[in-house]
């Protein structure tokens, strides 16, 4: 891989930061509320039917995940669940938001050593607005990125308009991220490099995408590898 | 007032397009669909309670106001409201995700009239940041804009990050908004210049604040006496 980046991207939850274990966990309790009516399994699965319903409306985050939970408990119930079990996720969904930002082994190391070379470091991560920057603020790492964008979703067409705001080409941009289909494979297609690293817990909506063109593109399996590929 | 003002921002909801009368009219019924538990009055009332302890949590907007309706329906009818109105509560917010964007009167000529003179407009907006983009998309005004900042919040603090990012100094930044407390008490209070057009339906949370000192401070009816102040 090329090494003149001016700007590396990273994106923030299960990349710099623990996340999706924690909507796990929160669905794996909603699923044991909801055990008096389907199994974990179908549970599971009218949650997501649901949440991809909504996703156009509602967009990625705690809230939009909370508002799904509601629906979908009182949609299979068929309007049976209890007061105390929609108390009971609604309390879920708080405790999302009021979790502890804790980064991931090693991040600081990393993005401390990339500081001091010359290249701008940016975060690129998308939820809900003031959720991300309350998780930023928590984890004391803001200090070492010269710009945060937040965005309501990472298409093709919405890292064009970030790499125009930043002023860069994508040959000059490298996006570091454990989604293919939202931090690697939107990045590549309009010719800038992608680093993927992979999470042990990831949202199903990140699934299924795969790599075609593999220019551009490594594949590593922790944030220190990252700094290694850059002096290379 | 002085007129160098190099770029001038303008809050979006209730001032360039309609926002308010639309909470206002979901809150209005769903006062009703729990008016056999208590008054209008009581629900309203209960309501703001409910939305101002979860501010801090949700952030302004949609989806954050249905949770809050949700939640206080189910504390207020001591857990006895139907499922079918929880149903409904969470349609109506929909409802307002899916509004169609009407801008006020007067706002296109202003803005299109701005963009001869050699002067940057930027929206400054506070609220959910996918719903915000969708009502910028659907107005069709984005093009009369250099800059879109939506923001968690309004006060000095973060317009004091706009500023720099936007790398001007307050005295050559001119805000126009509706509510005094988001749009024009910070600004004034950092140095900037504030102009107040009141709308007629006002949120709670906004009310209550009173400018201290009148200097870059003017307030006008009209988003078409604009121009005048700009031009004497």
């Amino acid at each position: 891989m090329k090494k003149d980046f001016r700007i590396i991207g990273f994106d923030a939850d299960d990349t710099l930061w623990i996340n999706e274990p924690y909507f796990h966990e929160t669905e794996k309790q909603f699923c044991e509320l909801l055990s008096d009516f389907y199994s974990t399994g179908i549970v599971s699965q009218e949650l997501f039917k649901t949440e991809m319903q909504n996703l156009n409306l509602y967009g990625y985050g705690a809230k939009g995940f909370m508002l799904s939970m509601i629906e979908t408990a009182m949609r299979i119930s068929n309007n049976k669940v209890s007061h105390l079990t929609i108390e009971k996720v609604i309390q879920l969904g708080k405790d999302i938001l009021n979790k502890p930002v804790v980064l991931l082994e090693g991040v600081e190391e990393v993005l401390n050593n990339l500081r001091k070379k010359r290249i701008e470091l940016i975060v690129a991560t998308k939820g809900d607005l003031l959720d991300q920057e309350r998780k930023l603020a928590k984890s004391n790492i803001e200090k070492y990125f010269h710009h945060i964008e937040i965005m309501s979703d990472k298409k093709e067409s919405d890292y064009l308009k970030l790499l125009s705001h930043l002023d860069i080409k994508p040959e000059n941009f490298l996006m570091v991220g454990n989604s293919l289909k939202s931090d690697i494979i939107p990045v590549l297609n309009i010719g800038g490099y992608g680093i993927h690293i992979p999470y042990h817990t990831t949202w199903q909506h990140e699934k299924n995408a795969k790599v075609e063109n593999q220019n551009n593109f490594r594949e590593i399996e922790h944030i220190s590898e990252l700094i290694k590929i850059i002096e290379e």
